[in-house]
């Protein structure tokens, strides 16, 4: 078996807040840390430019952004489908998932980062998937993330550990978990608005979201929002 | 858990003998067939047109081609490494990997069939992966595609079965199966020389692999070869 590195960590970087608190927490675990970000033409590039800041903030070696949107915007239900019309009779359709949704997901980019990782000898990864806040979706739970990174240890015969630190944490105790880190501030360097606002809007179900947590932790949330 | 249809199969078509073999017993097992074939820049195009010919002489419901090539380009030692020079000192070169090796490259393409089968329903997925053949690559080995299998599921809560009926053949038994099946002529739509010529060479080491094959099993390979 190909050995890895144990003191180092890839972290997988959103732009969210549940991600910027894996980078603290990999900052504390790690003796050095890289950092990646997918760019599959999201709705917000933001997001992208506030992952390259926060890798920045941490101190990371490295940080890479991996280009995926023509994969991505090939699975989806209505590129898939949409291509196929004669065939749409055939099938019952599942009208509960989104146009865009990509079935996945987290499988891809974690075996991305993993794709990394082979080539630069790093044995951890992290990412921010939470089996509490997102329940609806298979691959945020435990036993997926575990049964993956057995996959990708059998795929190259080399030895990684997917760490998912915030898998039990509701939103308040990731952002409690960020303060005992002591890196809150790197928080003003995180996009949650659905309406990709800055200032934040603070009325989309995103920012309520958030701003639910940061009252339950009873800490102030350091990015502007709409008056 | 979502239904899936277990009298329908997608069969992963590279362009080459083994999957040709593939499809052939997935026509025989299942009542519907779908194919899919990944464009990931390859050097011969011609394996994609087989693919396709292939597809149409098996009676396939519908045939996919997935572009992958950009995902593909960013995830090879070269891509990753030769961007990062800086990082080059660092780290502990694998000398034997070549500049294009992907590695995953078998979990990206059954991931990516998957994505299909999940939006269509399609409970099985075939592929011409063989542990006999490849023992230098782990991610052709049974235990590899049953982790895998069971990763999928868990992804997305689905039911999903992935054969690989060549597993244990070598070339002359994959050539013997497919005369049993009855689709021998489909050969003539299957590409393995090196050089990428038509006729093949007949010299490189994939055609010498390929006639040694037809050699052992006694049976004359349909497609033509350089004088």
């Amino acid at each position: 078996m190909r050995q890895t590195n144990r003191d180092w960590a890839l972290v997988c970087l959103s732009g969210g807040q549940d991600s910027a608190t894996c980078l603290a927490w990999a900052k504390k675990k790690f003796k050095k840390i890289f950092s990646v970000s997918f760019d599959y033409n999201q709705r917000h590039i933001i997001e992208l430019e506030y992952a390259k800041k926060l890798s920045e903030l941490a101190g990371c070696e490295q940080h890479f952004e991996l280009k995926i949107g023509e994969l991505f915007s090939q699975i989806t239900k209505s590129a898939l489908l949409d291509s196929n019309k004669s065939l749409l009779d055939k099938f019952e359709l599942d009208d509960s998932l989104p146009a865009s949704f990509v079935p996945f997901r987290n499988l891809y980019f974690i075996t991305l980062a993993a794709s990394i990782c082979y080539f630069y000898g790093i044995k951890n990864i992290v990412v921010g998937v939470s089996q509490t806040d997102f329940s609806g979706y298979p691959d945020c739970r435990n036993t997926f993330i575990k049964s993956l990174n057995a996959t990708l240890e059998l795929a190259v015969d080399s030895s990684f550990e997917i760490y998912a630190p915030l898998m039990y944490l509701s939103k308040k105790e990731t952002i409690l978990l960020m303060k005992k880190l002591g890196y809150l501030e790197w928080y003003k360097y995180t996009h949650t608005c659905y309406e990709g606002k800055r200032p934040a809007c603070g009325r989309c179900p995103a920012c309520k979201l958030r701003l639910k947590g940061f009252e339950e932790a009873g800490i102030k949330d350091p990015i502007e929002y709409e008056k």
